[in-house]
């Protein structure tokens, strides 16, 4: 039986996994959320995962909110009318799956029923909104909330407005997101791969060429971020490292540029070549760390410290 | 009183913070260790210094190993004889202010008491040991044993051989790093900046160019990291990352390599200028958030949340 929130109703569109981490957390804040999705069959078994994921959450201490996993549950309907699902929304989550094609057809139809204060975010991970929403009327209401896998754990929320989306929107949705407990970053501007992927491409890249060059094994360049350098980052992001290690970063620069310019100045210029024989070799190195069979043990075992490390994180 | 260990003694070459660090790792494992320096009065003072942090890693409940503070603060001495620190010593760590000169100075007194099979590493962070070993009698015992700092709680370790270090000097590092519970990774040839930093400086890179671009403001960069990717790399390495988030890394890139490739023609080709105005922007921003007079606060803020990590790492 479905319960009435006080705080308003969210819309998410899809119900896929990246849907139900959002629905999760927006009913952790108390919120009414109606998941849509096409297929009725494909909402009910939706709706009963997340009833299980919060279940799960609560055993594992690590639910959110004052309500109970029960409770939270309840403030959770599907729909299968587009509709219906955003009739009274603040805010409108779309998480179907990335391709230009099927944002146009989706937001198309939200577009339709968007009303003067809605917010429609888009979970696209790559896909800026400016390539699908340039013709709609409500284009200033819209813009992407790009969350990071798993969402429940990992809180980073990137928000790109399109050049057209009105301020107000956007802010409006770096507080929402703020106060359901996610931490977003607002990019001021479209740039391919967002921030999050960029710097991640930036790692990978330099990673690939060690390992390419015969500097290391692929385990060892991995043990580099989680023995070392990643183990720092999960509390201090890099330019308050700098900071901090040495007086102010301007200080860091006097004392360390040069050195570090000469070192970058010996990297593989990007685009690197992600090339077939140095991708068999790490898939070779990798499969003995993490045989194919393993693979879904692995994924819960990091999903259960990344909770942990929230855990920690969200104590103090 | 000093207490004799049957495990052996290992000499620790400057009693400096990196010292100390390596001082309370090596008693930790049940290891004597005997710390040098030139100064008496700084061995003493290094010698409570040592003692007072056993005792607090031990009331914060992260003290390694099974003995008492106590007792592994009886493991360390001090000496100002350069000759007594090495006698009978199966390892030498060398932690020395970063200067060739000093390097140099101080290997050419420690080859001439080296034995045949003595190890001699340096924990230089960015000389690569061919620059100040190539002359000595011993060169075959001497590499590169780079901690991270914190060292007590970023168990990181690069190993980096000379072209003339014996294989077996390269082995037995990896091997007593592993068994003292640091983390190795062995490099097969000396790059500049080793691994880390390398790694350190892609990320830096393209965080300064999406500062200086204009993309995003200093909090919203390093928020990219603690609050997403950062939380990852505690735990899983860039290379393992993209194994996990497809069938293997081949069909990962196979999936996403035209699109990384993509972005990263965007990005500044290095070395990237890490120019006065930008550095004076980040300063001002990040200042408001680390004001001068609390960046001691929140080093300790952040060593005691590394401290945390590694309890919740080292536990399974």
């Amino acid at each position: 039986m479905a319960c009435k929130s006080e705080k308003g109703k969210i819309a998410i569109i899809g119900s896929g996994l990246i849907g139900q981490s959002w629905a999760a957390i927006f009913v952790g804040a108390g919120y009414n959320v109606t998941v849509y999705d096409i297929d009725d069959k494909q909402i009910e078994k939706a709706l009963a995962n997340m009833t299980k994921s919060l279940k799960s959450y609560e055993t594992q201490g690590c639910l959110r909110g004052n309500l109970s996993a029960e409770e939270q549950s309840k403030l959770i309907t599907g729909s299968h009318d587009i509709k219906a699902c955003m009739e009274n929304a603040i805010y409108v989550q779309e998480c179907v799956p990335e391709s230009i094609e099927m944002k146009k057809s989706v937001f198309g139809e939200l577009d339709k029923y968007c009303t003067k204060d809605m917010v429609i975010a888009s979970s696209s991970s790559c896909i800026n909104s400016s390539q699908f929403t340039e013709n709609l009327n409500h284009k200033t209401n819209m813009l992407i909330a790009h969350p990071v896998n798993p969402p429940y754990f990992l809180p980073l929320v990137e928000i790109i407005p399109a050049p057209w989306t009105a301020t107000e929107i956007t802010n409006r949705t770096r507080q929402l997101m703020e106060e359901i407990g996610q931490a977003p970053i607002t990019l001021k501007k479209e740039v391919p791969g967002f921030a999050l992927n960029r710097i991640q491409y930036a790692v990978i890249n330099e990673c690939w060429s060690l390992y390419k060059n015969g500097v290391l094994s692929a385990e060892d360049i991995d043990k580099v971020m989680y023995e070392g350098l990643g183990r720092r980052y999960a509390f201090i992001g890099p330019l308050e490292t700098m900071h901090l290690n040495a007086d102010g970063i301007k200080d860091y620069c006097k004392k360390y540029a040069e050195g570090m310019q000469k070192v970058s100045s010996t990297f593989t210029p990007p685009p690197i070549e992600y090339d077939a024989a140095t991708a068999d070799n790490i898939q070779e190195e990798l499969t003995n760390i993490v045989p194919a069979d393993q693979t879904q043990t692995r994924k819960e075992w990091r999903d259960e410290r990344l909770a942990q490390l929230d855990k920690l994180k969200r104590n103090k």
